[in-house]
């Protein structure tokens, strides 16, 4: 680890940030400075002012996304800045353009409330066909992200919907190893923080047509104090609104009291939390996704000593890891190709099936593709595309 | 012309834009992930949130320039809105590249007040190591510029200081060639708007010590009514505030009642205003810089007929092109490698004179370098660079 922090800094430093522009256009004489600038330029502009729309065509409108971040939850070092946020934006940036051909533009923003961020965010719309926020803290990313549903280009927050979809195509392909069904699962979600909550929403189809998408039915989710109940008085506006869809049997209880007799444990949390006799509380055949980061809630090898049938986690150096750069460059291709208005729900269960129909060779060790294969952000580009031409969100031309 | 308006649409159509980004690491294995993004990531955010300074070192924060427009006054094309205006952003950033390896990132906004725009670009700003502002609309271009001065990066106008500055290198180049002398120039300039108004201050030396210094005594600026002066009653704010500078006299009047007796005419007007007999009001060998575009205020060939001695034109296809590109890409690169907080008034006269001595075999025909010329940024740049440290701006590391 800390001989990746040394080479990080060095290689920072070297080259000054990792991230650059180019021009696609010669800038060689005059000609071609008449064409790419004045005077021929004019013509593409006054092209775009009667037809606006036609700038996804012109400009490169159709092919950027905004990665937005006032820099409030970064990474696991919590709420250090816009500028320190920077190198994370920038390499989000660089994956755009590696697994996707997108051009992301880091834009780290002195904003400090909500309602800055959303002012900010619908200000400079106009530039790009996609806004991907990006370590912005809970609870305000959920009331940044709802308010920028209507701007006209998608918006979506990669820490929770990217998060939530690769997590959904893991538990997939868990289903299809352990010969679960879906929809039956007893889940355990730990950790009501944006990612927790976005997953919940999506295993629960919160916002979704339910015909066009399976529920599963028994979600609990844990904070530090134990199981999200209506008994309990302690509850934040954000985590009294997950009563409205998990916890149907209004269980109380520690994490260990939900563990019990439960499918799957989704851990978005902190590390070290739970041990193999854990583990063995609950049904056979458990599903575990230990996704803190660096240190997983358990280590793979413990929860497999201890009867997990299969077991991912954040870190690259084992099997099944749950990484973002699995989901966010075919999503906004996808959306991209669509000129898509917003990133609906069914888009994002879209993404992760196609997601989970990219393994080959399934097997427990391999629920999801490796985060460097490329051609998985193809395939949910297709799958993403299509579902928003059904879905009637596509921008016509 | 028609030639490079149907090629320049072609070309932006074929590539969609003329902009993309690239990144400068590998990002072909687990190791190139780990040292671009995470966990080796967090060693460079630790870093910048102790230091924040040291994002000028470790990201692209200081190599790159937002060029910011809400597209209410683009080339002659006037309020066409952001999407239009993206395609000339998109050619501005390129030319940053292309002229001084600048990441330069257009940024359109659905912005429509002075406010509005000056509150978008300081959320913006922690990205950047400047701000170019472009084709936005006098008066407020004044108003948004002021206010944004002392947000730590330089906020620059180029329509208004790119302008005045190649016009100002000009102007000392033609006095070279004419043997006037520029303190004692009569000038007319012709035009109240954003450019004109620069030029004026440029040439007067406002907010700028005069004892490093010349000021041009004697300027008229015109309007479409004439002369700008303090017995008019039809005058906004902004021209009143002309009446501090210029027209020392109180001279009343046409345009040409202000040309007679003159020794430059500047033209940032329209096409076709003057006629040779119109030059020949003026003293002996006028200078004549008319910059209308596409046609300027007169054509060179009828302005040296008339006896003029210097013709500039913003027009690629006659001598002494005055374009803008000669100096923005050069004062953001000096300013960059400072680590500038702003741009003063000596950095742009430093630009000037920079440029200015860019010119060899100075001649009537040749008081402009030739905008391809590739060594003309890295001389602005570095009188830039040095004037902004003698100016006690650079930001410390």
């Amino acid at each position: 680890m800390s001989d990746y922090f040394k080479k990080s800094l060095d290689i920072h430093r070297y080259l000054r940030g990792k991230w650059a522009i180019k021009s696609k256009v010669p800038l060689q004489n005059r000609e071609d400075l008449s064409i790419a600038y004045t005077p021929g330029v004019a013509a593409v502009s006054n092209h775009i002012a009667k037809d606006k729309n036609s700038s996804y065509l012109y400009t490169m409108k159709g092919n950027s996304v905004a990665i937005v971040s006032d820099g409030s939850a970064v990474l696991g070092l919590g709420n250090i800045g816009p500028e320190a946020a920077l190198p994370v934006m920038e390499g989000k940036a660089i994956l755009f353009k590696e697994f996707a051909d997108i051009d992301g533009v880091p834009l780290v923003l002195d904003a400090k409330s909500a309602a800055e961020i959303i002012t900010a965010v619908k200000a400079i719309a106009p530039t790009f066909g996609g806004i991907n926020l990006e370590d912005i803290a809970a609870p305000k990313c959920f009331e940044i992200e709802e308010a920028l549903q209507d701007i006209g280009i998608p918006v979506f927050h990669d820490d929770q919907h990217g998060t939530a979809i690769v997590l959904l195509a893991a538990l997939i392909n868990a289903c299809k190893v352990t010969g679960k069904d879906i929809k039956q699962l007893k889940v355990v979600i730990n950790g009501a923080g944006a990612a927790g909550t976005a997953i919940a929403k999506l295993l629960r189809c919160v916002g979704h047509d339910e015909a066009a998408c399976i529920p599963v039915e028994d979600v609990l989710v844990c904070d530090s104090q134990g199981i999200i109940s209506p008994d309990r008085s302690d509850l934040n506006d954000e985590k009294k609104k997950l009563l409205a869809y998990t916890n149907r049997h209004n269980r109380n209880g520690k994490l260990l009291d939900a563990l019990s007799n439960s499918d799957v444990f989704i851990g978005v949390s902190k590390g070290n939390l739970l041990t193999g006799a854990d583990i063995k509380l609950m049904n056979k055949d458990p599903i575990i996704l230990a996704m803190a980061n660096p240190i997983p809630e358990i280590m793979p090898d413990e929860a497999i000593a201890a009867g997990a049938a299969v077991v991912g986690t954040g870190r690259s150096d084992f099997p099944n890891q749950v990484n973002n750069v699995l989901a966010f460059p075919g999503i906004f291709r996808g959306a991209l190709e669509a000129r898509a208005t917003r990133i609906t729900e069914a888009m994002k269960i879209a993404a992760a099936y196609a997601l989970a129909d990219a393994v080959n060779h399934l097997a427990a060790d391999h629920v999801l593709p490796d985060p460097l294969n490329r051609n998985v952000a193809q395939k949910i580009a297709e799958a993403v595309k299509q579902q928003a031409i059904k879905d009637g969100v596509q921008r016509p031309l």
